[in-house]
């Protein structure tokens, strides 16, 4: 029998970080995020800086990366996706879980029983929110969400070809800004 | 204080309709589907029959519109979406309710407390409720559901101006398709 993992994405600076410690931690399973970010340094040699920033744009820009598939020259980010589908597909084999980001609701469609949540806010929630949790400058951090959003989404595409933030490609959607985090949280674990 | 009230947009099949009534059962409260069709009927003169199809698709074609629009010309479709604009907004102030599509997540934005969910399910499980429920036809029944979803997206897009099935959009959105109608009603309910 497939495992139950719970994959999260999220919009930066919605809380879907906090929400998958909160939810994991009732069922007593690991939650993977930063400590994914650790495995794959580990296994690909990359530092966790630079897989923190690649996990957030598509490789080397559109055109780049479509002339480097076209002849078929290796890139890091293709290379960086490749260990991030294996140690993604091995912990879900390992058992049930919470898995934030990634694309690991992309890379385990048919590989586990997903529950596959998407959690976002509006831009006055987040910008407070990352200004006064994870200390970002306080000068436009609008501008900061616009632009990792924009990231997200277009790495997001790049690598599933799915509508990053598309209700129809998650089971649930939650809105953390309205519902605020704890019943986020809640929700899902009633699902778990 | 604004009234607390639950709206439900719906893709055609997903089991929106069932899940607003059984949500509204528990803190018995009324929910608004067929009955807002009535009232707009009773209200504005037209038949059930065409505000039901009147509803699902943007006025006379984005062209013909536009046209209207652009001499000042009236036609039935603005008609009807003021007529649907008063009386959504005089149901928000009777007292709490669900309310099924009609677009009552915009109409009601700024009038009261509103949850906004969207119910969604893949293909296969809205073919299989359509020709089982709603007894339609069984030839390409996801013909049906393609057309009927592509109205319902224009009609919203060309009234609200908003995009249609965006997780952004609401505070949750659910797949009845892989939750199941009964936990879908469950889960909003316990957010009421």
């Amino acid at each position: 029998m497939k495992n139950r993992i719970i994959t999260i994405s999220r919009e930066f600076g919605s809380g879907g970080r906090t929400i998958g410690k909160r939810t994991a931690e009732a069922p007593g399973i690991p939650c993977y995020d930063r400590e994914l970010i650790q495995k794959l340094a580990a296994k690909s040699g990359f530092s966790e800086v630079y897989i923190e920033d690649t996990g957030e744009s598509a490789p080397g820009g559109f055109l780049a990366s479509a002339f480097s598939h076209r002849y078929g020259e290796p890139n890091n980010a293709d290379y960086l996706w490749k260990v991030q589908y294996q140690v993604i597909t091995e912990l879900a084999e390992q058992g049930p879980c919470v898995i934030v980001g990634r694309c690991a609701d992309y890379i385990l469609q048919d590989k586990a029983d997903c529950l596959r949540v998407f959690i976002h806010a509006d831009m006055k929630f987040r910008a407070r929110r990352i200004v006064e949790e994870y200390g970002e400058r306080e000068a436009s951090p609008e501008q900061r969400l616009r632009e990792k959003d924009k990231r997200r989404a277009a790495y997001h595409r790049f690598y599933t070809d799915m509508k990053w933030g598309h209700a129809q490609n998650y089971d649930l959607t939650l809105n953390s800004g309205t519902l605020g985090i704890d019943r986020c949280a809640d929700i899902i674990r009633g699902l778990f």
